[in-house]
């Protein structure tokens, strides 16, 4: 395949004077990128400055014939660093949030100051300089952003309160950035590097910490911020050559009614047990939610509940009205967008289903499976009376869902913005 | 089981006006703690104030028969709030850091004020109160810890660049005191909330939001607060009647020698396959990269050495020796107190063990396994011809290690420190 190649595109390296900083912005300029070289040139501690760092890798860029322009300004002030980028290039096209400072020590023994400088460096110099960036990402409709977490932040780090607290917090910005660039082609990732960190040059020997080199965290910075890449939102690790990917996971944990703190000590076994625990998508916590509460109030109402039998399906006779109403007004219905498919269920066991097709116009109901290969954006479990009693408006379809008499899997806001167009219908017609 | 007292214990809510942090003091008050009232009174956006709302949940406790007191502070200034803790009640227990404000908007139309109010509030306001309560829990060998995160920070939150950003920070909080807390018997947890927050309340219908009470999430900060609970630098999800935990988990991943951009695409489905993902323990991480280093340089040995083989054990001498000195001098290994085993290998293949015994006194070394139920806090496999040549100081010890001639299970530091008394001791036998 082909070599990855950055030619036209202008990469930000924050703190590129030194570390993994250089060594990414000399690689995005041998691959053909105009790289800004940013570095304040202070020292590790966020003390001091000078132009020198950040003039000799631009030199060094310079001399194997690529192109770079230097920057001094703090990460705070990421509008000049970008400006920058905009006044040499005309454009910019990546965001490597790299740089960063230390002010390891003890929780009981930090100041202020020491909690301030570290949430000023990495986590407001992370969003001030993504956020001068984000008009020209937006506007041109393409986007690459590296925020640079840590393991300390993952797993917590003695003496490093400060530092983990903005390094983790780095990965929430990260997967927000992930969620609002995704239809701007704006990808956002967090890189966990373990490379010529304070925390590994303390404890490890010299020679383990040579072999940690920034050049084996390169690759994987240079491969998501590529054009190619499409991954969005995740968390990435890479160090000693290895590679690889962090996640949430999430017990199955359990469902405890009228929860005391004694019944939370007495199922404690349970609730943290990560024997099926998985990862999960954004917004689809939300839907797990759903399940529980559905589940847990279905367990309520078959104790209390039993509808009888009654013959024929008086939702087939609805779903014949609403395909009428269809074929009359197509509009009402313009901004669902999407496909709802109703199990109805009699006692409880499915005997039929439903398609309304939103989505595709023009928009139809009909009985059975969903055609065309499409998928189903909302899927319905109801009975056939409870769903009669609804359309009659006998029956609230929020308490029916609070109930578990209305079972939602997939975008359930779906069903409140079906659920309002149906009552203005219903409006019109009386 | 007895259930959950707080009698004599001190506890600070912060943002107990309403919502969660209200019913945490109700509860707290109820089961005998004398319970800190901190609310600024504030609108959920961070301005205004009034001390009424503090003021309501104090009669509230005291009309029920309970103790509390209320304080109008900032969180910011956390020395005042834990000064209210001291003045009243003379001690603090537990603080549940809980206030917080929302400054949702689009990450393009985010100002720096509301960057820095979500930063402010959450963060400097967590770091502030804990950091005040500090020294008492130091002193009084007991202390316990929430933090306020939320699933906006784990899975990231469209509209809320700032609010995941410190969410997921406080994450990263609470595991390094928990790591810097645990000698001191002071636990440190975080907490995910699903009640309440401006998420559910935007995106769902108001019944279901009424059903995720603060009541539901309440069991848990009361279990993880109470002195019986030992548990530290976890991840908790409590809310509509469900408990879990979240955890990291890291892909099994893939080492990639001479890694390029081109090779990390073309491995893509390797490094982030989730198979065999677990989630890792604090330390583990690096012992973990020493595994795979380790590997990583043992399999380029296996293709460039082949040591021949020689008979009987040169390192059997050599532990003779070392008993011998403990013998003389159990001084100089003082330090040390651990237990180190080494698996003596000949081609490669494990020939015996010995053990180093510096943590039960007399100090010894033995053939074979460990006694006494004790474990191996290092466990150092070498092969005989190996071990030699760095007894001799003809291999340095790192060397050794960096080329796979020296793998290393558990605690490596203390092999670091273990060379160091033997330099020592060779020197003054020299």
């Amino acid at each position: 395949m082909a070599s990855l190649r950055f030619d036209g595109r202008v990469v930000i390296v924050t703190g590129a004077g030194g570390g993994l900083g250089r060594t990414y912005a000399l690689e995005y300029a041998k691959r053909g990128a105009k790289v800004v070289v940013n570095d304040l040139g202070g020292d590790a501690h966020g003390t001091a400055a000078s132009t020198s760092m950040a003039d000799k890798v631009v030199a060094e860029i310079k001399k194997a014939g690529g192109e770079a322009v230097a920057n001094y300004d703090s990460v705070e002030f990421g509008d000049k660093i970008v400006q920058t980028a905009i006044n040499n290039y005309g454009r910019v096209d990546v965001v490597v949030n790299n740089a960063g400072i230390l002010r390891d020590v003890s929780f009981g023994n930090m100041t202020d100051l020491d909690w301030d400088l570290i949430a000023t460096v990495h986590l407001k110099g992370a969003y001030s300089v993504t956020k001068a960036a984000w008009p020209y990402f937006r506007k041109q409709k393409y986007g690459r952003v590296i925020s640079t977490a840590s393991n300390s932040g993952v797993y917590g780090s003695f003496g490093q309160a400060n530092y983990s607290t903005a390094k983790a917090g780095l990965i929430g910005f990260a997967k927000t950035l992930a969620l609002e660039g995704q239809k701007y082609n704006i990808f956002s990732n967090a890189l966990i590097p373990t490379a010529g960190s304070r925390l590994t040059e303390t404890i490890l020997p010299s020679e383990i910490v040579a072999a940690l080199k920034p050049e084996y965290v390169m690759p994987l910075v240079i491969f998501l911020t590529h054009e190619s890449c499409t991954e969005n939102g995740q968390i990435y690790e890479a160090g000693a050559e290895w590679f690889g990917t962090v996640e949430f996971y999430r017990s199955a944990g359990k469902i405890i009614e009228n929860a005391t703190p004694e019944k939370v000590r007495d199922n404690w076994a349970q609730i943290t047990d990560m024997k099926n625990a998985r990862n999960f998508k954004p917004g689809e916590i939300m839907e797990y939610m759903m399940t529980i509460m559905s589940e847990k109030e279905s367990k309520k109402e078959n104790t209390s509940s039993g509808s009888g039998a009654s013959s024929g399906l008086e939702s087939a006779a609805i779903f014949q009205e609403i395909g009428k109403g269809l074929k009359e007004d197509q509009t009402a219905a313009k901004n669902i967008k999407a496909i709802v498919v109703y199990n109805i269920t009699k006692n409880k066991e499915e005997v039929t289903k439903f398609v309304l097709d939103l989505k595709n116009a023009p928009f139809s109901v009909y009985e059975g499976e969903v055609k065309n290969g499409e998928k189903a954006n909302t899927t319905v479990t109801v009975e056939d009376t409870d769903f009669a009693a609804i359309a009659r408006g006998e029956l609230n379809p929020q308490k029916a869902f609070m109930s578990g008499k209305l079972k939602v899997k997939g975008n359930i806001m779906l069903l409140q913005k079906l659920t309002a167009v149906m009552e203005k219908q219903k409006k019109a017609k009386l």
